[in-house]
């Protein structure tokens, strides 16, 4: 089973965006069995549309197409398609009625461009669009399927779970491939190669594929078993904690668990709760750990303390310290963590203390150098890290780092 | 002068990478005037490559190929160019002599898979890859133009900008494309191009291409015009002031701005500092505006208040207004807004509250409503929003509404 997924619009091909969606798409594609065989982007012009369309029909046998659905005049994809498959378009209510359901709490009346949207080729299935106003559309023509979708990224994704991924399994009877993938933070790749070397080296024994996917201070490892019978499913799953019991420092969780999901299990389970105190990472732990519906049962709150005052006056730092130590420094971040467990009464705190960049760094003190703490019912731990000179980077680094820290610091309490 | 782009690799077939190399490769071109008519990633195959080859040579002047041009087993690039361009395959010494450049420091010796390198079509120009082993090959063929290079994005770069760029541009007599986005915020896109309805038609007069780019909660309005030369610079630049009288509420800046670089521009011009008091944007507005580099000057600390316990002892929000009009209310926001702005000493601040969900909703207030206050200098304004459904969404959505709500009072406050 083959597809090619085909980008419609001019802003990927002038460099405005980055595509994130293909790559998305392609990998909920390869999950259940379909390879893609191509991924195009093309120009909001209709005789490339249609070429494209025909080039793709005859190397693949779903093509999955997405943009150029908006209101606007720009947007030429639905017009396109209802030439290339011969379509009268007819007023849908089903899509109406959802367009209306989405204008609706916004106080706004539907406006005609947006009542245009209801109008679909009437020799397609429509799939109504619960986060947006333009509907998928489902074409069969000689033997293949085409599937239109908007390219606004949560509609498409939305859609794709929801209504054309089942119906792509159900039509044909594609063949599972098994992925598990184990994420580490803490070690870097070359390291963590070293270290699994021997383990890595039996996986062959049952034809099952390990990727290396390194990212911002976090490794994940992925294995791949593409039988999809139960019996390797469970093999699998075997060597993963066999990879566990070997780096049980590194692994946090699985597959698409995040550290901020991981956190707030561990703190739930316990009924305990947890605020930050953060200078470098501006608000950033905060804004992670409260991603979690249902966060506010252990997250608490925080105090972005980025002057010096904030420091003092919210979190009871001693300006002694900062002046003797420097803002960053273990005393301060230490003090920070401290401060805002008393404050927000909370079990647990993490404080953060550094120079982000690009300015600000000294010789004793270069940019990238980070202080984290994590103050505990029974104690304070703080560690100093050194990472690199790009602001963003250095921030999300030390976010990851802080709540991996506060993560092994519950676990540790419990033992 | 049209280009296609073909990226050649399973690892973004099977979704495990973004192709980020192409939106910045495309982004070059289109400085220097040349258009990308398509962007094509495709398989580690040689019958797949050769008709990539020959569809995009159809369409395009200028074929660009990375990918597949590694040392290991797997990469078949150079092999299938060979065979495209019927090459004979020569040592080339300047190639050799860089391998061992790169690995001398390493001091490893230079593997046989490593030499292989070295050897390349005799009918193609060989272009030195200064941060790796494989060279770029420009080969031309029927009045065409084909380059492969490496797919590692820095060896990539440096091969367009030290050698395929200036070469393109000395080959063709390349005409430069110029582009602008406005960036708007607080106005949907079928609303906004039912308002400059007017305006876009007149943009046809002078060739200028529009494009409406929504997002969540921002619409982005490209202008591009093709010829290239200095005078329809001006008339874009024209028509962009002549928009932005027309929607003067909802533009707030242009091109790669961010809200919170143009708020950062604002507060620094005068001097004037902000502070936040965060609820359900957990600390995300926080998070955003020390992005910048260099907001310390401005941004002084932020509370994030996500229990009613820290709203009252941290920002002094009166118990008996929670208890009264709940959390989520116009009282309690702006109380909060006032506290971070008292004890934080600041010009301004932000603060936030609402239900971000999918918990916690009611009727009167269901999940999505949003209460955003801003305290300036001289007064509090407040504000309510019905939003959506989804969390994440919700949180970005009430962040820019926020963000933007600040710059507004900032540039009220000047006049």
């Amino acid at each position: 089973m083959k597809a090619e997924i085909i980008t419609i619009g001019d802003e990927i091909l002038i460099g405005q965006i980055v595509d994130t969606n293909s790559a998305w798409l392609a990998e909920r594609l390869n999950a259940i069995g379909v390879r893609v065989a191509q991924i195009s982007s093309i120009q909001d012009d209709r005789g490339h549309i249609i070429d494209a369309l025909n080039e793709a029909k005859e190397r693949a046998d779903i093509i999955l197409i997405t943009g150029g659905l908006g209101p606007t005049k720009d947007d030429i994809t639905k017009e396109t398609l209802g030439d290339y498959f011969q379509s009268n378009f007819v007023f849908n209510e089903d899509v109406y009625a959802n367009i209306e359901r989405i204008f609706k709490p916004r106080d706004i009346p539907v406006l005609s461009v947006n009542k245009e949207q209801a109008k679909v080729p009437d020799n397609c299935e429509v799939m109504i669009n619960k986060l947006g106003t333009a509907p998928a559309m489902w074409f069969e023509k000689d033997g293949k399927v085409f599937v239109s979708m908007p390219g606004i990224p949560f509609e498409m994704k939305g859609l794709i779970l929801d209504s054309i991924i089942p119906k792509i399994k159900d039509k044909y009877n594609t063949q599972a491939i098994f992925h598990k993938t184990v994420l580490t933070q803490g070690i870097g790749e070359a390291k963590l190669a070293e270290k699994i070397e021997v383990w890595r080296k039996s996986l062959t024994l049952y034809d099952i594929k390990l990727a290396f996917l390194p990212s911002l201070n976090s490794v994940r490892l992925r294995l791949s078993s593409y039988g999809g019978a139960r019996s390797e499913q469970k093999v699998v799953e075997d060597k993963v904690a066999e990879l566990k019991e070997l780096i049980p420092d590194f692994v946090f969780g699985y597959d698409n668990q995040t550290l901020e999901e991981v956190v707030g299990k561990e703190l739930n389970k316990k009924k305990q709760t947890v605020s930050t105190a953060e200078s470098c990472t501006g608000g950033n732990i905060a804004g992670r750990l409260t991603k979690i519906s249902g966060s506010s049962d252990y997250f608490i709150g925080s105090v972005v303390s980025y002057s010096d005052e904030v420091k003092k006056v919210m979190l009871d730092v001693s300006a002694d310290d900062i002046e003797k130590h420097g803002a960053v420094s273990r005393e301060v971040v230490e003090q920070m963590a401290i401060g805002v467990k008393n404050k927000l009464k909370t079990d647990y705190s993490v404080a953060t203390s550094g120079i982000a960049g690009p300015k600000g760094g000294t010789d004793k003190k270069p940019v990238g150098t980070m202080w984290v703490a994590v103050a505990s019912p029974t104690e304070v731990v703080s560690k100093m890290f050194r990472f690199g000179d790009e602001r963003s980077r250095n921030v999300e680094r030390t976010v990851i780092t802080a709540l991996n820290l506060l993560r092994k610091q519950i676990i540790k309490e419990e033992l």
